[in-house]
């Protein structure tokens, strides 16, 4: 019995069912007494609960997290945590990997912790093939799911996202604007917000050019669209042997500030002039666009305000408020020395 | 009541107690007997007592840095928690900020959590001035706390480190030794491995070449030892100010790679040629230093090393073995393009 199966079979809303283990007065009093026969016919007693009642509360939040090493996802833990202390909740912090089996197990140990929500941080959690996230749909029957940086529709899911596509799109209609012709895309990851970009990238080919009618016409080939999960200097060879092979390209968009440093290494390695030979965009906005000469352009994700909405939005659901299903933010270009425009 | 009092009044140690509180069977009766007397006495209920009786059991550790945003902080939080979950415990994150007052009352939020123990996550934990560290001592009577990258004395009490000290010594050696004759030292904390760091430079300099007594006597006076703490571009507005001053160097040691950064982005902005004129060697051996041009000397302290011993030892000290207080590993050199040797 969860939340959920509590809310079916009082044909209420889960947010009123929230609303009354929370003892919001917004509730008819007749509403009350039905959520409250059902609760007490089936023995439901989730963290929520508890909590409503001074019991055995945990007052506690599982953020879970491919890798909390990556530079993105540690920015974003730390916003969390903050956010999350503020409230007086506390982070039980857990690492999956990328494997589909990983993230369903610890999706499992976070709900056998009793954790008051989960949070899913980074769009790995989401995949393109739907059955693929299911666990997260699992889990949401049973604790209210966060989703920093994807979007997954369903009931108790909330995501707080950034418009990945729309940037992507903006980044490489800058690059057309100003003169280049043959723009080479890198990707490092087949999750939710790595196809939003990729579709950003390629809505700005079609819709601005027309390109696969006229000379240019492969430039949409699959050659100008790479994906390399690697280390810097894998990218830079991964760079290094498409140049050998003859392409032609005179920008790189990436998905990645990691995989723009690994093409400034590959323009480096090949005396290519930037940006007067090559255009390099790297995505993120981390502290390593500052530590490469020259400093790189990028798209600045708004992760902070990201997180704080992830948070806010939280609380509302814990409180039994209405609460935003999905909230999506608009990134920025951060212009520095790798681009012309 | 804590274990600290419970080893006093039975007149054992604290491993002994926690051997009798695990049942371990490499204690006497009759000691066995003297210290449940205490506990049944005073009424110690501690979280590893619950969980030998399998009652109430938290499995959990605390986890406090200042910043989990730092690079080093976010890898060093990645292989503590890895670790943990491989022992089958969770990972409570706190992130304290760097004030003595947050830090004091982050540990006491942990101790009020009932955590298994306390991990304590960068050096600035430690303060060179003893009297800001009885904190440490003083949850240290409750619960046992792990150090990551400091040392500190007392009863429960378990550090995991590195040698600093002569890391930074053998830098600054090896730049004396390749011909360098005025040297810069940066450092942006005066914590626990930021004086050590800073001693190794000054052991360096006197011993090598006992340089007070000749013409390079101002070598090691204050103006060649620099605190900045700061952005990149915060430390390389520094260097300018002291280089436009007209101090005199030929290579920088840093503490921290976020330095070693600033300093290559001054050498860029005021034309010197690096290594050829400037030397310039970080400290952690973090991704920054390969996304630099040219890419950074540093000294790689051996984190992942540290924090599985840590965890190694907090699971010895939970199970009432005999665990070092503390261990130390010995850093090494990265040589990459911005030093000579």
């Amino acid at each position: 019995m969860n939340i959920y199966d509590v809310s079916k079979k009082a044909g209420v809303s889960i947010a009123t069912v929230s609303r009354v283990i929370n003892g919001n007065s917004y509730v008819s009093e007749k509403t009350r007494k039905k959520v409250l026969d059902v609760i007490e016919e089936y023995g439901y007693t989730p963290n929520v609960f508890a909590r409503g009642l001074g019991l055995n509360t945990m007052n506690t939040v599982g953020i879970l997290c491919a890798d909390s090493s990556d530079p993105y996802i540690a920015r974003a833990i730390f916003y969390l945590q903050q956010e999350l202390r503020r409230h007086n909740y506390d982070a039980l912090l857990c690492c999956s990997g990328y494997e589909l089996e990983t993230k369903q197990k610890y999706v499992n140990l976070l709900l056998s912790k009793r954790t008051d929500a989960i949070i899913l941080v980074g769009s790995n959690f989401v995949a393109a093939d739907d059955k693929k996230n299911q666990y997260i749909r699992d889990a949401a029957k049973s604790v209210p799911v966060l989703i920093v940086n994807a979007a997954l529709d369903g009931p108790n899911i909330y995501c707080s996202l950034c418009n990945d596509r729309h940037a992507t799109y903006q980044a490489t209609k800058s690059l057309l604007n100003s003169g280049h012709e043959k723009i080479l895309y890198l990707y490092n990851a087949k999750s939710y917000s790595g196809m939003e970009k990729l579709g950003g990238f390629l809505d700005a080919l079609n819709i601005d050019s027309n390109i696969s009618d006229n000379n240019n016409g492969n430039i949409i080939n699959n050659d100008y669209i790479q994906y390399i999960h690697g280390t810097i200097d894998e990218v830079k060879e991964h760079l290094n042997s498409l140049y050998k092979k003859g392409l032609k390209f005179d920008a790189i968009v990436t998905a990645d500030d990691i995989l723009a440093i690994g093409a400034l290494k590959f323009a480096k390695e090949n005396r290519l002039s930037i940006p007067d030979d090559l255009s390099i965009i790297g995505y993120n906005n981390s502290i390593l666009c500052q530590c490469s000469d020259p400093e790189l352009t990028s798209i600045d994700n708004k992760l902070e305000t990201v997180c704080i909405n992830c948070i806010t939005t939280l609380m509302g659901v814990l409180q039994g408020k209405e609460a935003p299903l999905k909230t999506v933010f608009s990134a920025e270009i951060v212009k520095r020395d790798t681009t012309r425009f």
